[in-house]
Order: structure tokens, then sequence, then C-alpha cells
């Protein structure tokens, strides 16, 4: 166990405490007090910390994403699904029904156009569906006429993501970079968004990027 | 007062607070206790709802955010720079300094493949630099392989925000788009990537997607 803390960076209590939650299955008993860990607890250390540390999930929700990841009989497609679920921000839908009721109809329309094999009650569907209809609620509806190229972009995204989790060998390694794509992916994506607006802003308003001091002498 | 209240749906006792905060310019006085509100009393309390309820932001940062738009002789650039500031979110760089000097580098590499005017000390560079260490901490570096095809989607999304914000008329509106973009528009890109990535695991793993029955019995 002592070993297996060195090579993982997981303090020995800690390990402890997930074998007893359960969490990492028992080393195999090689003298009454001497256990064998070899490389899949390794990975499912790994797979633990990431859940915890980058996900940010409790423990209870890494209990289901375990499970999940033991069931062997499970598709990949749906366990892959399950542990991107847990990870899935929820949006508090807007109280004015009308707006909700506009929103879903851009929503499945959306779907319908771009042929996304996708359940119009996927719980992502249900948060496209409450942002937008936030969207609608503070009277800038024109926002929405960006969903599709937005879409756009989200398939190349995907794409990428996609090959990142096949490149995992077995099912630990591949839910670990779910989790790791979803939100390390997530904060690269919102940082890389914002420094191409900067960058747009620079471009369009050229004259208060490239020389500010000018810019604020000549409007004062 | 009151038909600025039903104009916008902010109550009269908030609207009252917002006046003795300074957040909202008084009216124009016609009677010792009656006053004059007029659009741009309306187009700020719409930024201020935005900038608490969509931006979730506390009183001292929506204070900050309405001093920029009060002052007209900052280039829109930096205005839009200085709103959307407020709402990029910090992530904790990485302990390990060697995984920290290398995505600063690869960050470094991305701008400048990109040809992005910003300043590499830009929030949104520290935020992607301490992203980017964190998945290198977990050994995924590959991920990293990525960020090209990302700064690439970045740069269609951010066109479309710019064109967005652009369509506003003045300060107020425009930075009431750039607040409502970036939260709302950060939900809906989560949301769409998660239905792409569902849509590209589904043409991945067809099997278990088509007739998930059979792919769990076969595999039993």
């Amino acid at each position: 166990m002592g070993e297996l803390s060195r090579a993982t960076g997981v303090p020995v209590p800690t390990i402890k405490f997930y074998l007893r939650e359960g969490l990492l299955p028992a080393g195999e008993l090689t003298s009454p007090n001497q256990a064998r860990y070899g490389e899949e607890h390794a990975r499912r250390l790994h797979l633990i910390r990431a859940l915890t540390d980058v996900g940010g999930l409790p423990l209870a929700s890494v209990a289901k994403v375990v499970e999940a990841v033991e069931d062997r009989e499970r598709p990949v497609h749906k366990l892959l699904g399950a542990a991107a679920g847990t990870l899935v921000p929820t949006y508090a839908p807007d109280p004015d029904p009308a707006n909700s009721e506009r929103a879903r109809a851009l929503v499945e329309e959306l779907i319908a156009r771009r042929g996304w094999q996708v359940h119009a009650d996927d719980p992502a569907a249900v948060a496209l569906t409450a942002a937008a209809a936030s969207v609608l609620a503070v009277g800038l509806g024109d926002y929405l006429d960006s969903l599709d190229e937005f879409a756009a972009s989200a398939e190349r995204v995907a794409a990428a993501d996609l090959s990142f989790v096949a490149r995992g060998e077995g099912p630990e390694d591949m839910v670990e970079r779910v989790v790791v794509g979803t939100v390390l992916g997530e904060a690269m994506l919102g940082a890389l968004r914002r420094l191409a607006q900067v960058d747009a802003s620079a471009r369009l308003y050229p004259q208060s990027a490239a020389d500010p001091d000018a810019a604020e002498s000549s409007s004062g």
C-alpha cells in the first residue's frame, strides 16, 4: 500500500478510506497483513482523484461513477453518458412559460437541423432550453440567432473531445478523460473564448486598442 | 417612479435602493416630491438586473461596471474589457512550477500562432494557463493537442459574440450584451458541447446507441 501511495501521490490514510468506502477494490492478500496492489488500483485512484479534485464531485457521486465503471455489461456509450451526466450543471428554468415554450421549440428545431441523435429530454437539452429562455426573458432574443454558429463550433469541440476519450485504455481511463475533458475543457474553452473576444474587439475598435492614450484624449 | 417600476418589472423599493447606492442616476425633479425618469433609467435598470441576476455579481462589482459605463471618455474596447473582466472565473494555478511553465509556453505559442492581439498576462490567458497546467498535472497532456482546434472554434464563437454586442445601442446596452453573452452564452455553449458529444458518441459506438438492449445482452 505504501508503494501504491508513492506511485499515485495519494496518502495511505486516504487509500484506506477509499477501500472502506468500496471505491477501491481490495488488494490480493499475499499474507495475513500484506496485500498486493496493481495497475488497476493505480488507475482507479487516478479516476477517483480526477472526480473529486478536478470534477469537484461529492463522494456519493464518485461512488455512482465507480459503480458504472465496474459494470462491465454497460455499453461504452452509456458509461460515458453516465459519467458526463454527473457533471452537467443544472440551470433554473425561466418562470415565464411563454419564454420556456419558445426556447424549447428553438432547441428542438436546432437539434433537427443539425441531425443530432439526442433525446429532447436529455439533461443538456433541458439546460440549453433554460439558458435560451433566460436570454428571451432579458429581451435579447437576437442572441439566439447565433445558435447554429455555436452548434457548429460545439461539433468541432465534441469531435476533439471524443477522440481524446477514445485514446483511453479501458473504462477507468476513458471515464477519467470524460471528467478531465468536461471540467478542464470547459475552463480552457471559456478562457479561449474570452481571448478570442479580446482579439476580435481589438480589431473591431482598432483606434482604442492600438493607441489607448490617443483614443482617450481624442474623445475627452 | 411607479411607471419606471411597471415598465421594467423592478419593485419601487429596489429602485430606491439603487438610487441611494448611486447605481441609478436621480430623475429630473418636476416638483418637490415628483421626479421624471426616462429611457436612460430603464436601460440602466436592465443593465443592473443583468449584472446581478444573470451575472450573479456582488453589488461592489456592479458599482464598478456602472462607473465604467458612465465614464464616457473610456474607449469602447476598454469598457467591454472591463465588463467582461468582472466575469472571468479565476482558476487556481497548479502548484507544480514545471507544469505551470510548460503550460505558459504552450499558451504563448498558441497566441502567437493564432496571431491574437492579446497580452500574455490577460486574466483569460492566466486562466487558460492554470487549466492547461492542471491537465498536465493529471498526466493527460495529450488533451492539449486539441488547443488549436478549440481556439479555432473559440474564434467563431467570439465573432458571433462581438456582432451581438455591436448591435447594442449605447454603452449600457452593449455592456448588458457582454454580460448576457458571457454568462448565458457560456451556459448555452456548455450544453451544446454536451449535446454534440452525445451525438458523436452515438455515432462512434453505434451498436449500444441504436439498440441498447441488444448491446447489453450481447456483452453479458
